[in-house]
């Protein structure tokens, strides 16, 4: 996993105009958020997708590179003080408070541009067909828009100090996390050449993925250290967030959270021990501890 | 062209969800900024240069659509405080007025994603093939990025109150606004099935046009009424901007503009009278009160 990581940065950085490019102040924002950090959760479960349906993993390198945009993008908006309002992000001051608020909001805007950009270059680059390249794009579109992972922050954000019901907490984790983990997923899957049910059986990983990943991130804002996670915690409560802790308590949120890595688990009964890397990621989800 | 422009309304109405779709702030501001307004140019443009090849019109659907939605996101985001920080657009209250920063934002960020999943749907939607479709998207892609329109916005707010040397002044225009006009005019000639000629032709009409758009955009701002332009003039002296008629005066800035013109008008002499509709638009850019 460590290995992949390396090679992750390395496209990357290959991929993202070098520091100088005119305009540099934008190019420099770009790669300060996108480069030299972050779990590359996303970047490994499109690999990890690819490989399980006998995919080989090269094929996904623009989609590894344009889903780590699409990830930085998000945080660098979520940072803005007309959102979240952090000034700290993965352990470095965030975007806006070295680049200034209008170079993190256009490098936001460009990392989202880039990204369909680099999709858009996959058949030149890697060989990938052109009727599988717009399918990946359009995965990747619906899982960071209106329906997908925006439209998951404009509901937190309208819900914040308000009771929340289980669905909506249901809703925005599905959408605000879980969209952009079930496109990287998918999208992985369909560059590896996926058939049917491979597809609908690496979905249902997603989802359970996602809803794991989301409610051990609640409980490490909870319990967490800022050294540990690079992030201010206990900014939930601080935003007035509804989340799982909150809602059920640590306990039965952690056991809520194994269920769903066993349903992770479950999901994979099918494939070969090409599934490695998915069933190592879905392990690892829960037992983080940043 | 009236008749055209109500078709792109329709169009766009068809295509961005309903305003009661979850999250339902989130797509009436998007609707709210997208629909209603504006004079259609990339819109009519790109529908220009496919028929200009012998294309059929119907073809650009989903690009009008897209480059309508990217036009709307631009426009939200840059009216931001932390942009140019106007009240007033089209002449309603500017987006985050009326929704606040964090959903104006988030709309912008969701619009541009749109963009591209419209973009996608291109082949099902429409039966563009694959190929056209992935060139498509990268020409939109390349145009709205970071070497593009995002390029040349970043590249406008650092060189403010500065005293700009013309190649400065000329790579913001390009970028900032010239570079979306060519993404529609060579995509729309795309999906018309133009030869690399045609797409040659097109592409010298696409940078004399946004050139002449921008130095009459530029006289507007310094001669224009609030009344006619929809939005508050002579923001560009107020901000520190360099523009043509700071820099040449009005009248010569007239002047370049024509000329601009006539080679919009000469990069169409090969061309049968199917290219009406970018010889209207040519002559109707200079002559135009908003």
């Amino acid at each position: 996993m460590k290995q992949l990581v390396l090679e992750i940065e390395a496209i990357l950085d290959q991929v993202l105009p070098p520091a100088q490019t005119v305009p540099a102040v934008l190019h420099e924002s770009m790669r300060y958020s996108t480069l030299g950090g972050g779990k590359r959760l996303r970047a490994l479960l499109a690999m990890g997708a690819c490989a399980a349906v006998g995919g080989d993993i090269n094929n996904t390198s623009g989609l590894v590179a344009a889903i780590e945009m699409v990830q930085a993008y998000s945080l660098i908006h979520d940072d803005l003080p007309c959102m979240d309002d952090d000034d700290l992000r993965r352990g470095k001051p965030s975007n806006h408070v070295v680049y200034g608020e209008a170079v993190a909001l256009l490098a936001g805007d460009a990392l989202l541009t880039e990204a369909f950009a680099e999709l858009a270059s996959m058949p030149e680059k890697y060989g990938v067909a052109y009727e599988t390249t717009v399918q990946v794009i359009g995965e990747l579109a619906r899982g960071a828009g209106s329906l997908g992972m925006v439209g998951g922050q404009v509901m937190d954000i309208s819900s914040q100090d308000q009771e929340l019901a289980e669905d909506t907490l249901r809703y925005i984790h599905e959408h605000k996390t879980g969209a952009l983990f079930k496109a990287a997923l998918r999208g992985g899957a369909l560059l590896g050449g996926a058939n049917p049910e491979e597809l609908n059986q690496i979905t249902r990983y997603a989802e359970n993925f996602g809803l794991a990943f989301q409610i051990t991130d609640d409980i490490l804002d909870e319990t967490g250290q800022t050294e540990q996670l690079g992030k201010a915690v206990k900014t939930d409560q601080l935003h007035g967030k509804q989340t799982y802790p909150r809602l059920y308590g640590l306990e039965k949120s952690g056991e809520m959270a194994e269920r769903c890595v066993m349903e992770c688990h479950d999901a994979l009964n099918g494939f070969s021990q090409k599934a490695g890397l998915l069933r190592e990621l879905a392990s690892f989800i829960i037992q983080r501890d940043h």
